[in-house]
């Protein structure tokens, strides 16, 4: 584990809290689908992504979805420690997209090493401002943006993360992550194999032209 | 003017920074609907809202606008500075939403004081994080309430930031500050009048019951 890739203000602590650290993070395995964090019940720590993804997300009342941001392996997540960041003060929830291994640092840890360190404190409120760009991206998607240019871009985003030409996903997945709903999202798809730009399997999308889906976006 | 009161840093600056603050500021009287900031042209530094109010929002491609969230008298703006924080990568406008009075730190002198004092940084970042709060707030009126709600919800706020019950406004600022079309707030306006939770005059809003008003909520 190489502390210093995730935490940039690795360089900045005493030996004693890089101790601290080491010795209190562990590692978790989590399944796909299973939730890692919701505000009112948990603050586990800052959780970094090792392999896998995860997604953070909000629901209404009714049970509707909207994605807000994804955290890639390689990404640290700030917000499932939220509870120490006091300016901020929604609610949100985070779930493994797939199998996904996390590294967390406590809270009850990070705390003390914020309150003795002004660098990461800083390292955590840069952090949530950089998911707030993300929110807005999300935003101006769902505010501004056509339903077919926001599936293609989905896909578009979902390739580009991976090496293969293939989406191991079904319509509802698609629908919960955008934000839409599941029958929307089919007639999109097929609008799109229907272009040539991708071809659709029992739970499975082929891209089998990347210019044809780029001009979508 | 306190600085004290506007920046929960200052007693943390040294005597040559608290007077280079004090020399850079200056006051700027808006006009009603005068724009005071674009992201991609302007980075005037921190504003500190003296009197009045600022609206801050963005749009879209057909020039559709969404209302992020609002700066009050006595409150500090601080994505009006935004080029000095490399996590925020969005673009906004700030507009005077009454004859609002301002007082600004330029960009150049609050950059040095930052790059100095590790207490200014977290300022500006925990700030950002808390219009964060104030957007994630936005977007699940946005995405999850009824427009009845919504409409009903700005009146309340309204009146909550000032002593009268009337509001001097158009349908189609309302429709602006929420985010949706000048006849649909009218048809919801109606309603409201209907239901004897408010009364419309031209070009104003009386709020004649409260209680009535809060129900929609």
């Amino acid at each position: 584990m190489h502390y210093e890739n995730f935490f940039p203000f690795w360089s900045s602590l005493t030996d004693a809290d890089k101790e601290s650290i080491v010795r209190a993070c562990y590692g978790e395995k989590l399944n796909k689908g299973q939730i890692m964090h919701r505000s009112e019940d948990t603050c586990k720590g800052l959780m970094s992504v090792v392999s896998g993804s995860l997604r953070t997300y909000i629901v209404s009342e009714e049970g509707r979805e909207i994605t807000l941001f994804r955290v890639f392996g390689g990404e640290v997540c700030v917000l499932s420690a939220s509870c120490l960041m006091d300016t901020i003060d929604f609610d949100i929830i985070i779930e493994a997209t797939e199998e996904t291994e996390v590294m967390i640092l406590p809270s009850v840890v990070l705390n003390d090493v914020m309150n003795r360190n002004p660098q990461v404190e800083l390292f955590m409120y840069k952090a949530a401002t950089d998911k707030f760009s993300d929110v807005m991206w999300t935003l101006q998607q769902i505010l501004f943006k056509k339903i077919d240019q926001r599936v293609a871009g989905f896909i578009w985003d979902e390739i580009s993360h991976s090496e293969e030409n293939t989406l191991v996903i079904t319509h509802d997945e698609i629908a919960r992550y955008i934000g839409s709903a599941r029958e929307v999202v089919t007639k999109v798809l097929k609008y799109l194999a229907m272009c040539d730009a991708i071809e659709l399997k029992r739970g499975k999308i082929i891209v089998k032209d990347k210019n044809i889906l780029e001009s979508f976006l």
